[in-house]
């Protein structure tokens, strides 16, 4: 990429992760219901502390760090840093202030914008690629706020809406009957490689051989969860992975995260306020739990990574995500092929999130990005309404905890298909 | 008291938990370390649902609640209300706003005024108590407002300014021998009668016998506490009741609370930044289990509450507490007879909170206030820094939890004394 | 004591502890069902572990030791002998067996009557103090191994008999009215005094003072506590401490702890196995919470320990208690006075654990017998069906947390009494 | 297998279950340390609940079940079959007693035996494949009943020796160094096929691809595990998965399970008392998270599963594991190729415990097997010194959750190689 693409994008990422916070209020930027849900505004100041820290610090001569104490209250899980503020008590932070952590921001622009300058800088590859992979941690953590600020509110019994509700889209309010579309596996290439970035958890591209598989065209629908719910689902152990169903009782577990009733009607909570629960719209917020059971239970099962990365290999992607404005998935539209790859909802694997044959970290602490979590995560594929579209590739895996629920996860349906 | 002067306090009262406001960021409003430190928004809106619930409700004819919702979210703990909003989660109601509260705050005022001037309303006198009870309420929460912020904001590495610093005031650094004053006690009257304000809990007046006993003139000071922790007091289980030696273990009790050190400087942590730690000002943020093995390892013990009260009978009721501007206790001045009595800390009894004989909680919901809570607790007599001076008295009961430690909580030492 | 009645109640409480456990199996020795609940085996090594360590140890010329380790396995709680074994892990000592311990008793026993042979033994007079507190101490934890094995027995479902059913005694079966005796309290006496045996925890005797009361001539029946039951007792917060309350919510609690339906017959687990649940007999294994809610909802009170003491000072101890070979509470006889003070059920007070007036414990490791528990705890007065009567008396002060249930705890009504 | 066969493996495996503990007392057989780790008697009457839910209620005409809570009792998780008991409580089952349970096992193998007798059964196949289950079932128990039993003992200070120790062997005190075997991996298949006997999980056999790969030829010793210990394993968080690393500071972690010094020496304690702790002896009873920081921290990684069995395949399975009275791995005898696949420890691969492509659990309860427990664990395979040497095959799958420790788990070095 070009040094004024890289630029571009770098202040277009800036400014995209303030104004998403535009309809916040001052107090809503503390908000941390649980460790994993991470405020606003630490999201904003950790976002800068990693450009601070991996960029600025190690590459901006005379550089002075913003404020000492912010190299720990803002690191969030690099042990190579030095020794990162507990995570659950982020939300104890009410300074530095909202207009503080602004200032931090801004700071950390400008001088940034003076490293990028360097046209001479001995390590410029290095800070070209390092900045590449800070904008593309600030578009992860553009989507985090939004799952994390949707957690928060939802503890809230006002059920407070965070943006104005989005333009009405005339979607079908059917949804068509999913199609099956058959792969014939074999011995195939995975894992990112070419010019374009990737994390380090998609390298390298190596080969594995997969048997012939079916995919569903869309993601399961709001209205067949609903079947498997009226089922039993949550009631009848046969159906659930043991770790699951011992979930589902310690947290008394009945329907996805954010489904309600209100007046008698079926809705759910969405960063829009309180919703029609639409049918045809994807069942979203489940764990990878309810997504094995529920595939279990119609006779299917969850596709693996490689299925899914094999299939969407080449094909468009379509995404508005973030950009649009739109912070729910909707319904599939008409079509043929496999639809709602990126902008719906992410999709379960059955694939524990494991290191590819021949994957090495970087060295330092950088390297503690991806590779440190690659035990009891499973991978998701594809990508949401609440992604950042410009970081969406058939390669990514994202990995989350089969119990976590607070993401845009939902599934698509995969079958075995008899070799013909 | 005469209306005019109950309307008085009400302002001044209602005006005053405001003000105590000024210093805080809008951030800090909504902030709650643990279950037990609620956010200084939701003291500011319990406090009017008090006077909602208890007087607008049932008294003002007509009355259209401020928000449905708000019955709820901001009952502490009156199940006859309703199911109250869990305690824990108080710092995730970022919504109200802060804003919103002042308005909440505004509205229940001008209601409130409507309501008292209507003089010859049915339930006039019934009124007027109410009121009166719901002004002592505030007043208890602007103590708990001071002390919550303070555990709340001792979180946050950055350990904040919350106030300006108090002006200096010339106090003695050497702290004075404390002398003992002898008590004969006798078969003595304690508890509340009278026509002045007390809360239930101080009541039936009743007779009991005391046998004769010594109280030290002041309290116990840091530099004396030093002492006991040199000494190894925090390593010894031979000083601890059973309970306390196993919360030394399991929280890894070392000092009191806000005890630190920096620049190999002995400091605490106060609502006024980190200051010195003066060895002459009496030792504060004590669990009673502390308070009870440093008076064992100084060969005296804690007073009953009883000897406390009697020996405070009668006595002047000289604190500035929270209207003073100073929210740390000071070394105690020059002079005979009984000092700290109301102006510094808090001094934990031996005596668990314990019904009086006779007693007898109110009907209905306000009844909830005082009498349920008589279980696990120990009483606390006098009054702190903190303490609103209007509210303090010698049968004045304060109640917590043995291992409670964020209360402004010393400790005065007692002795059995023989017979004469 | 002369020696030879100490001798002869050493010999028989030592019997008496093995005897007790006669119908055992090998494998109910070890049996701990919670930290509280130690297993039999614990409970004969511990009581022989008391006199090698306090008595052998110290006094007999040349003892050595049974084994190295035991110092430490069966120390209960005395920091001043080393750290003890921890208390949760007690049933994991499958080592020493049965037999090895019952070999460490028989070597306890014969060292023991060496050393109270010696007539001429310089710490004669400690010896027989101590001596007799050994037998007082395993007396009670005769008691405690019958309570224990019975809530450790409780989590099998096959609920076995742990005792043969004790011989049908023709009682009522109907409880007839209690009556309510009058006191006149004024300016009295309590704790003990004078030459018989009495826990440090009993003394100094000193003076209180107690307003008229009234206590109910017998507990109350299970007959009775069905109605509180029914009236919806354990669904109306009213009727509860806060601390209670919240027992009730987190522990489900909804009927005493060994309550059970049979083929749609009320029946209660007993150490006789599963029997008919007799309206008439005292409701028992509840906590002070339940007492002090049932009384509420009574219209009555708990009484105090002065009041309980005061109006049992003087009356005859007819109890048979583990003597008797019935270890369940039996329905009141008929007679006047007050009734069921020993042989039924240990008497929940209002009282909470304090110590008296000028208490002072030993000093040295024995002073943490019973000093060191004096807080959270509540005073119950009295005896039970599994207490050994000869230990009984007006002033013995047993304690429990207010939300223990695995003793033999019962209630007794008081109610104030308007001055005549 | 013909049946004459299966009935004598059925009888060798029920007797060879119960002689294995033979060296225990009576007190041992209840032992429950953790809910993970099940008393003795539970295993003994678990396996035979196995063959009398799946084999004597469903096909033996007119059986009786022993005992009618047994049901409930002895189900492990078979959720198909009823409400199992509590995991955790195990160890309170004190009744059934030692000798009922063998009793209940006599009786089971009297009514097996009838059963298999049975040449013209029409369910004659079903019931040979469910019994060959039943006795594999039990073989799993038989050592699981050994790392359940040196877990539970090791709570115990005693450090109780549970087999007399083994005769010695002579065995090298020197580990030889290691070699590096290398492997050509490519399109290969995996997975169980043919006729003898396997688990549902290692099936169906399928392709996958393995690039060119390194296996080290022997475990890592505790000499080499030392180093790693020595050069501040336990303190670095580099060396660590995320989940690992919390794992170490949560409990403390700074060395295998059973390592312990005594006078100075290196020891670990073993079923054959405490031992010396031998430099040539492999490594055991670490996690994971282990295996895997020590593999990062040698400049490794841990093997797949797929690498393993792929090198493992074809190799002669020389193992004397439970049948050989030596429960402690010894140090690697000379030879070339791969050493200690079987006989030593089982080997921590990097895979999750994930379904083989195509995978399907046998209909109804039996299907609750294996494939109920696909999530969050990882597989191990090889065998030990516990395991019925019998059982052990290239495909078995063995697995835990990666901070599992009380197994004997070790570990194997792998290692990428470039392709020749
Ligand atoms: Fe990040
Ligand atoms: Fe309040
Ligand atoms: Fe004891
Ligand atoms: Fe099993």
């Amino acid at each position: 990429m070009p040094d004024d693409a890289l630029v571009a994008d770098f202040q277009a990422t800036r400014i995209q992760s303030v104004t998403l916070c535009d309809t916040l209020a001052v107090e809503d930027y503390g908000l941390q219901r649980e460790a994993f849900a991470s405020p606003p505004k630490w999201h904003l100041a950790h976002t800068s502390w990693f450009f601070e820290t991996f960029l600025l610090r190690p590459f901006l001569a005379g550089y002075q760090p913003h404020a000492p104490l912010y190299e720990t209250l803002f690191n969030s899980y690099y042990n190579g840093v030095g020794t990162p503020f507990p995570r659950h008590q982020r939300g104890l932070l009410s300074r530095p202030t909202v207009r503080e952590v602004l200032d931090y921001r801004r700071q950390v622009d400008a001088q940034m914008l003076r490293l990028l300058a360097q046209a001479d800088h001995g390590s410029r590859e290095l800070i070209g690629a390092r900045c590449r992979l800070g904008i593309e941690h600030e578009r992860q953590h553009q989507e985090l706020f939004l799952t994390d600020i949707k957690y928060s509110m939802a503890a809230n019994p006002l059920l407070p809406t965070v943006f104005p509700p989005p333009p009405h889209d005339g979607e079908p309010a059917e949804a068509t009957a999913p199609a099956w579309l058959d792969f014939d596996g074999g011995l195939v290439e995975i894992g990112h490689d070419g010019p374009g970035f990737a994390f380090d958890n998609e390298s390298p591209r190596h080969r594995c051989y997969l048997p012939p598989y079916r995919l569903a065209s869309r993601l399961v629908t709001n209205g067949e969860y609903q079947d498997f719910v009226d089922d039993g689902g949550y009631r009848n152990p046969d159906l659930w992975l043991a770790d699951g169903w011992d979930l589902v009782r310690e947290r008394g577990w009945q329907s996805p995260l954010y489904w309600l009733e209100s007046e008698g009607q079926p809705r759910e909570y969405s960063l829009h306020g309180v919703i029609p629960r639409r049918p045809s719209a994807p069942v979203c917020h489940i764990s990878a739990y309810e997504a094995d059971a529920y595939a279990r239970w119609a006779g299917a099962r969850l596709p693996t990574e490689q299925e899914w990365e094999f299939a969407a290999a080449g094909l468009a992607i379509d995404a508005r995500g973030l950009d649009g404005g739109c912070f729910h998935p909707r319904p599939a539209g008409p079509g043929r092929g496999l639809r709602q790859l990126y902008d719906s909802c992410w999709q379960w694997t059955r694939s524990a999130y494991e290191p590819y044959p021949g994957f090495q970290p970087p060295a330092g602490a950088i390297g503690e990005y991806n590779g440190k979590f690659m035990s009891n995560q499973w991978v998701l594929r594809g990508g949401s309404c609440a992604s950042k579209p410009a970081q969406l590739r058939p390669s990514y895996r994202n990995f989350f905890y089969p119990g976590d629920r607070w993401q845009f996860s939902g599934l698509r349906l995969a079958r075995d298909r008899p070799a013909s």
